[in-house]
């Protein structure tokens, strides 16, 4: 049997450099190549060669060397002023990772229909290493506002979709995750370890996660996991909606049943 | 002045290695290592160490080495049955693409919107090399069927935004389409390049493509360029509709505002 989505259940991923920390100059020429690309965020999509240089602690000429590379293959291209930006063809070939645009692709008709009956906010993550990674997003037209950006990352512990994921996760990458330090947002973000194990078994009772205000004061989060198999929970579906007024004992069956609809559509096939 | 969007006008792309056809083996150890993540195909998204051997033709053991640096970037990841997929890492730069994601947020709000007046397929595309690249697609809920794909390439010259970007591509690059064979998908698609080459002519005197039955004979599309600057169309917005009591004179209004909405959003800003 094959899944058109499994994946590397939890993601190899170092955590992202801190902005002025240079690369490491160790690994392979591939690898040295590869950190170029990661030296690319929302807030700086574009880059020059002095950028690339400064940022990787890489010298000039190797920077030359390894962009020229990425630039001829096409995971960079260089935009109208001559900097650069990451390239259509990654983009493309990007297309085809099970848990970005596939994962994507399956749960979007049933996210739409979200978006249609309630007009709020829909969204779809999956976990990479300890964070959430957002894979879609609908925007409801006159929902609350969310910041969340397709691609972008958010930790575990506080979104609806984030608690859905910790929930299923391995015991021992929960309990790495309440080991670290929890990012408090609000008054109302959950940061004591053992409250929080409690909420993550209330979860798997529940199949359903309810983020009331703990990441901003105007929001409420519903999420149910999406399984691929039971009790492996590879991604989550949300909807975010206006604190003031909301009515999660009535979003839950609605989250609970697209949830199990993508479930349904990423599961592995039997042979026929 | 500083455009979100502009990228390389025509990508340096090679045309995509024929199934069986072995990679080739020049180019540095990066060149090599990323030609690996050309095997993955939407016909083939999951590859195992000696389908990616065979498909490029490198030796099993340089084949061990590239992978497992991918690997260990994250530019690759392994499913469970032990395949190789594209990674949620590479997924995650590749969101940064000026011409992929990031121009698929600009232009979300508009698509959304042209898909609830119109209940029909709504399609944003780029040209890389002399193909479109389709970066986005809302599916009609009871609209004719279109088999695009997020990701997916397709020719220049039958879609309402092929020859909506193709009108304003460079004159040599459009004489090297018009001089290559053109693929014929209908009866009705347009393969004299003497006939396309006033259909392009109207097409920038109209602003506005039409593919009437071009590419399947139940669908009609409409499509406008979107503009970074004067003259230079960095994507196209296209609908496509039942050829059956298809009405091109009622959509063509409606695809051009939301082709000049678009525009707005990419174009640079003067600084304050």
């Amino acid at each position: 049997m094959t899944s058109p989505l499994s994946g590397a259940a939890r993601g190899g991923r170092l955590p992202p450099d801190e902005p002025g920390k240079s690369l490491r100059v160790t690994g392979s020429v591939t690898i040295r190549s590869l950190r170029l690309l990661e030296l690319f965020t929302p807030a700086a999509p574009r880059l020059t060669l002095s950028d690339l240089a400064r940022k990787s602690g890489y010298p000039l000429s190797t920077v030359h060397r390894l962009a020229g590379d990425l630039i001829e293959w096409g995971a960079l291209e260089r935009d109208s002023s001559g900097r650069f930006t990451v390239g259509l063809k990654l983009w493309e070939i990007a297309s085809l990772a099970p848990r970005g645009t596939m994962l994507r692709e399956l749960a979007m008709p049933v996210m739409e229909d979200l978006s249609q009956i309630t007009r709020e906010n829909v969204q779809l993550g999956v976990c990479e290493g300890t964070e959430v990674v957002f894979v879609e997003r609908i925007a409801g037209q006159k929902a609350v506002p969310v910041h969340t950006r397709v691609g972008g990352r958010f930790p575990l512990t506080a979104s609806g979709i984030g608690l859905a994921l910790l929930a299923y996760m391995p015991a021992d990458v929960q309990e790495a995750v309440l080991a670290a330090p929890i990012e408090k947002f609000t008054e109302r973000t959950i940061t004591d370890p053992s409250v929080l194990r409690r909420v993550l078994a209330e979860i798997r009772r529940s199949e359903v996660a309810i983020s009331d205000r703990q990441v901003t004061m105007d929001a409420v989060s519903v999420a149910a996991p999406i399984f691929e198999r039971p009790g492996t929970a590879i991604a989550a579906v949300s909807l975010v909606v206006s604190a003031e007024g909301a009515s999660p004992s009535t979003l839950v069956p609605l989250v609970r049943a697209a949830a199990r609809t993508i479930s349904r559509a990423v599961r592995p096939r039997p042979p026929l």
